[in-house]
C-alpha cells in the first residue's frame, strides 16, 4: 500500500491541524479523495470551503470506504473515536493514526478498544499554532517540521509505511520514538514552553502595566493565548514529565534570584551568554539551512 | 525650544535603538542634522549609510553646538559619556536624555556627573529587538510603541517638553513614572520575559534535542539571542525588583506543578483560560486598535 495509490484519505477532525493535513497532502500531490468528519457541520462546511476537504460527513458510519484514517480531534475524544472506528475497520481492514500531542496514553487507550490494535500508529506533528479552526489551517504548516512516529512492537509495519508517506507527502520529515521517549521529548520542548508562557502572562498581569508591554512579551506569550481546554487535556495527560520539567526550571530561576541578589555578573553573564549561543545556533540550523534547500 | 525650530540633535551610539530614533525623526519630520558619535568608525560609517545619521564623529569633543543630545550607548558606557557631556554642557547648555533600561541608576549618576542635572532626563522607549547594530534599525521601531519618561523634582520642564516632543516626533507615545516606579514596572513587563526566557533556553537545550522544536518554544525564546553583556548589566542595574519578580514566578510554577501531580485539572484550566483571555484582550487592545487608526 503506497499512499498515492490510495482512493481515499479520512481525517477525523478537520480543525487546524488535520485542515493543514488536507491542504498539505493535495498540494504534496495526493490525488485521493479527502473525507472529512466532523460532528458539527458548520466546520465541515468551512473545511470543504478552505480545500481542505472534499467531503463533510457528521458520523464515521456514513464514509465510503478507507483505507487511512487520521485522528486530529481533541485528545478528550480520542477514546469515542476509536470505538467508533473499531466497528468499520472489523469489515474493512484500515490504518489509524492520530495527531495527539502525547503518546502513552493514546497507544494504551488504541490497544485496549481496537480489536486489532497493531492498525493503530501514534503520530505527532511539531507544528500548530495558538489558533483553532480550519480556517487558520495552511497547506505549509508542516514543512520544515519533524512528525514524530510512535510505533510499538506491535504495530503492523505497513502501517508505519503508509503514515510516514503521508507526512513526507505533507512537507514534514519523519522521525521514530517510543510512546515514552515521545512524551518525556516533548514535556520540554512544547508543553513546559506553554505553561511557563501561561504563568508568565498571568503574573504580568496581575503585577504590571500592561499597556507598557512590547514585542518582548508578546513573543514569549504567543502560546499562552491557546485554547484553554485543549492544553488542559494536553499537559494533565503529560503530567508527570511536565511536572518534572516544571520544578527544575522553578529551581533554575531560583538559582538565578540568588545570583541576582550577589550581585554575581560572571554567572547571569554565563547563563545569558550560553542561552544566546545555543538559541543561536539551533536557530541557524533549523532555519538558515532551510532558505538553501527550499 | 521646540524639536522643529533645533538645528542639530546629536545620538550618542547610533546602534539599533540611537539609530532607529535617527531613522524615526526624519521619518517624523525633523529636519535638522542628525550627529551621530560613536568611537568605533566602521559603526558610524554603517550608520550615515543607512540614513540613520548625517554625520559621524568619534568624540564628543569634535561635534558642532548642538541642543539636545540622546545618550543611547549600553548602561556600562553612561558614567563615562555624562562625563564627556559635562564639559561640553558648561560651554553651551542642552538637554540630556538617555533610553537605558534602568533609570534609578542612571538618575542617579546623572546627578553626580553633571554640574547641572536639571538639564538631564531619564527615557525608555519600550520597543526594541533581539539583534544590535544598526543595520537593524528601523523608521517605524517605535510606532504604537510608549516612551517612558522620568522626570524628577529637579528636571527643567523644557527638558521635559523637549524630549516628549522628540518621542512622539519618533512616533511613540509618551509617559511620565518617577525612576523608582519605572524600574518596578519594567522588571515585570521586560526583564522577567528576558531571564524566564534565557532560562528556558538553557533548559531546553540540556534536557531536549532541540531538532524536534517547533514554532512555539522558538518564539517563546526570541528574546533570549540578545546580547548577554548588555543584559547582564541590565538585570543587574534592576536586581532587587527583577529577583522580587523571578522568585514569584517560580513559586506560580511551583504550584502549577502541585495542581499537576494532584490531577486538579479545574485549577489549570483556570490558569490557562485566564491566561490566553488576559492575553487576547491585551493584544485586541495593544495592536488591533491601531489597524484602525494607521
Amino acid at each position: 500500500m503506497k499512499i498515492k495509490e490510495l482512493d481515499s484519505i479520512c481525517i477525523i477532525g478537520p480543525g487546524l491541524i488535520g485542515g493543514s493535513i488536507g491542504l498539505a497532502l493535495r498540494g504534496g500531490g495526493f490525488s485521493g479523495r479527502i473525507i472529512g468528519v466532523t460532528s458539527k457541520p458548520r466546520d465541515g462546511r468551512k473545511a470543504v470551503l478552505c480545500g481542505a476537504i472534499d467531503e463533510s460527513f457528521r458520523a464515521l458510519a456514513a464514509i465510503p470506504p478507507t483505507r487511512l484514517f487520521v485522528i486530529a480531534t481533541p485528545l478528550a475524544a480520542t477514546p469515542a473515536v476509536l470505538r467508533s472506528l473499531d466497528i468499520l475497520l472489523q469489515q474493512a481492514p484500515a490504518v489509524v493514526t492520530d495527531v495527539g500531542s502525547t503518546k502513552r496514553e493514546i497507544v494504551r487507550v488504541a490497544s485496549r478498544e481496537l480489536s486489532d490494535p497493531t492498525c493503530f500508529l501514534g503520530g505527532h506533528p511539531m507544528a500548530g499554532s495558538e489558533r483553532c479552526g480550519v480556517e487558520f489551517a495552511r497547506a505549509d504548516l508542516f514543512r520544515g517540521a519533524t512528525t514524530i512516529l510512535t510505533p510499538t512492537r506491535g504495530t503492523h509495519p505497513a502501517a508505519v509505511r503508509i503514515v510516514a508517506q503521508m507526512w513526507r507527502t505533507a512537507g514534514a520529515s519523519v522521525t521514530y520514538m517510543s510512546p515514552a521517549e515521545h512524551d518525556r521529548a516533548v514535556a520540554t520542548t512544547s508543553h513546559l514552553p506553554h505553561a511557563v508562557a501561561a504563568t508568565l502572562m498571568r503574573h504580568c498581569a496581575e503585577h504590571a502595566d500592561l499597556s507598557l508591554a512590547g514585542k518582548g512579551l508578546l513573543d514569549i506569550t504567543r502560546i499562552a493565548s491557546g485554547d484553554a481546554e485543549m492544553w488542559t487535556q494536553i499537559l494533565l495527560s503529560n503530567r508527570d514529565h511536565l511536572a518534572s520539567a516544571l520544578r527544575a526550571t522553578a529551581r533554575e530561576l531560583d538559582r538565578l534570584v540568588a545570583s541576582l541578589r550577589r550581585g554575581d555578573g560572571t554567572t547571569i553573564r554565563r547563563v545569558l551568554a550560553r542561552a544566546a549561543a545555543v538559541r543561536d545556533e539551533w536557530v541557524a540550523r533549523k532555519y538558515h539551512r532551510r532558505d538553501w534547500t527550499t
